[in-house]
């Protein structure tokens, strides 16, 4: 196991969500991770579980809307000479609102977030591995990635652009060994979020009918080992049971 | 012909633009044309060609980021009591660089001038056509609409986000009688922007090999013209010798 | 009115079907108009009816998939040189069956009466038009073109592949000036058939909420219009209340 | 290591393919597999390569567009009451030819091997599956199963059948436990038919340049392990230096 190999990612907020499920999984495989979030607590809390599981992590409050929070980032993951093995933009910003009762802050917000950090992230994460020649950079997208519709035409807007950010980034920098992943959680996530804000939704869903954080994480950590011979740039990821 | 139906047309530009030959086949069909963009000297030009082919245009320059800018175009669209029958967003802000080259300000900037334009322009047409229960919500997309491609990867994103929006809005407001419309356009376009950027590249194209400006807002005018039990919401135009 | 023009269809059934709608609208424009169905009774009845209507029809009792009946419409249609300006694929043979019903037979007659006919068609339809260097040459798609849904899934297969091939002929011979057009029906048709096979759900649509069978058909026709600069070849059409 | 489980692939032609491939990696992970395509000769080689790492094969000669041979296939897969817990169609029949020269013959042979033998192959596969509520049925895509170009227009009308098949299958089948997946191969196998075939083209690519048959088997391998509640169903896989 490789210790100058690094993780970083950012949109980790509570436990039992996608950005700490991926760290902790990273961590794992033995990589040190960076993580970033708004919430120092939450932050701090995800580094002791990883700390606990064995795993180093470090965590950094970061915007993701803020250029030099970002530059800082990659510094902080890079520093001694570290490989940037795995770069993951987790940050997921949605607000649903009928068109006309969207405002010119929230259209606003949903694209800074969404999209404007992923820009910032995926530049500043190929600048520091393209010198490697290697390494993997995860945008996660939504079922709204692909698809319209009200009340989340705001928020689509602003991860279809993630999408075609990320696609353009693959054709750029996938012949110079980096790879570029879109993955498109089509579903609700089984963590803090949706237990929070829709709990009947959730039990009515009942056994794996939400996506399984672990089992999230253990496929982007498969499409990282892929093989540069047979990369997968765009994957799909639902419940069992979930329509489409 | 009615004279209290209207057609506002937003990034109107040179005489020979896909902006002007929209109010100018607007207002053929008998249509006040409200025309806007940054440059008043482009817009007088436009109206004058208009007044002289006997139709009428109302020349205001506004800036399609700005809020109460486009608030003020459709309150100038719809006074005295008028229908607002067409309204294009005619916006195409394009900037080429590799990513790494594409710094804060350019990609902030494609996203405000392509996505957030469109959106005001868009809330702002359906809160004025949904009192008539009428209308048709016109956007101009690329070929960068449905693909990234380096070096337009910071403009794919803006105009992916358009896509999306008119995706949202024709779902939500479609039902309600607002036709939206998303028009791809998949080849350069014959006008000035082409001949002055590029002008071997026109040559080499040769007859019908460019998009030509009437033939462009003829389908507009067609798609307008649809009865709303079989309306279109997107389709693309592309010179026949074009590939894709 | 050019009388050496002709316009071909194939898929004609009853009056109050697409086939019959667009043979129609075709000879309203001046072209005498082959077609072509499996039905002698019913192309007798829409002939009579364009007839009437002061224009000319030519009957063609035709399979689809017989490669030498296609053959001979295409003869019938340029007998005396006349110039094919327009033909039309209009075969729509759906079946609607959870998959562990579908048997080889019916997995194939979709193919053969959807795909296959449209190869046949096609192809046949360049060979007469390429030495014209013009023709439009029109597929009806449907819903199931994009989106594969059980109990349709074999439909859906059989025109994914109409919409392959419509895509493969446009790059192939949209250079030698053939017009090829994928038109996406994306909604139910108000027709006989709607009428006959479910009339509570025609009800329950109310006004405009099925596709009007002249419109559908003033689209195709002003598709054919388009100037060679600026063509379209994929089209939505749909209800404007129709859920998308 | 189970042993009463199963995994079958249909379209098993040289050592160095990619049914092959699959096969000796299913083999590796102490599946026992029956190996199917038509020439007994190389099931033998394929069979004796796995014998020889330690897996067990069972070669069945079979014509994928042969329905009794399909189900045969089956019932040898699942004899003695096994677990079938892959089954992989992988004829992968691709014929090049202008619009204009695909013949009937072609067209329907194209049709038969790509699109007709992947429903047999399906229906049979959940057939056995559902009863278990498991089983990964996965469906080989190519670049043509997203894009129609010529000389491959046949081969893309075949492949966007199958396309549309398995998400057809995957939204009916997935709520039941089936897993269906649809693999977009998108470039070059480094594999016998390559190599035979265009060897230029192959040293012209370079190291990674062609997608490496181990390194397919091996994302077939953990989509197949992933967790129910985050299934992929459709996934890209092309060489990093790949343009796209």
């Amino acid at each position: 196991m490789t210790t100058n190999r690094m993780a970083l990612v950012l949109g980790v907020g509570p436990i039992q969500g996608l950005g700490a499920a991926l760290a902790r999984r990273f961590a794992a495989e033995g990589l040190p991770v960076v993580i970033a979030g708004r919430s120092s607590a939450k932050l701090a809390l995800v580094a002791d579980a990883i700390a606990d599981a064995g795993g180093m992590a470090i965590p950094v409050v970061a915007d993701a809307t803020n250029e030099s929070d970002v530059k800082r980032l990659f510094e902080t993951a890079s520093a001694g000479g570290r490989i940037l093995d795995i770069a993951a933009y987790n940050v997921d910003s949605n607000l649903a609102a009928p068109l006309l009762e969207t405002d010119l802050a929230m259209f606003t917000t949903l694209w800074q977030q969404n999209s404007l950090g992923a820009f910032l992230f995926g530049r500043e994460a190929v600048k520091h591995m393209l010198p490697q020649q290697q390494g993997s950079l995860f945008f996660t997208g939504a079922t709204a990635s692909l698809r319209a519709k009200p009340p989340f035409t705001a928020f689509a807007a602003a991860k279809a652009a993630v999408r075609a950010l990320a696609q353009g980034m693959a054709r750029e920098f996938g012949p110079q060994g980096i790879h570029v992943v879109h993955a498109i959680i089509d579903g609700v996530i089984n963590g803090e979020r949706a237990h929070r804000q829709f709990s009947r939704f959730v039990a009515a869903k009942g056994a794996d009918g939400l996506l399984n954080l672990e089992a999230i994480a253990q496929t982007y950590w498969a499409v990282h080992q892929q093989h540069p011979s047979a990369w997968t740039h765009e994957l799909d990821l639902r419940p069992f049971k979930e329509p489409f």
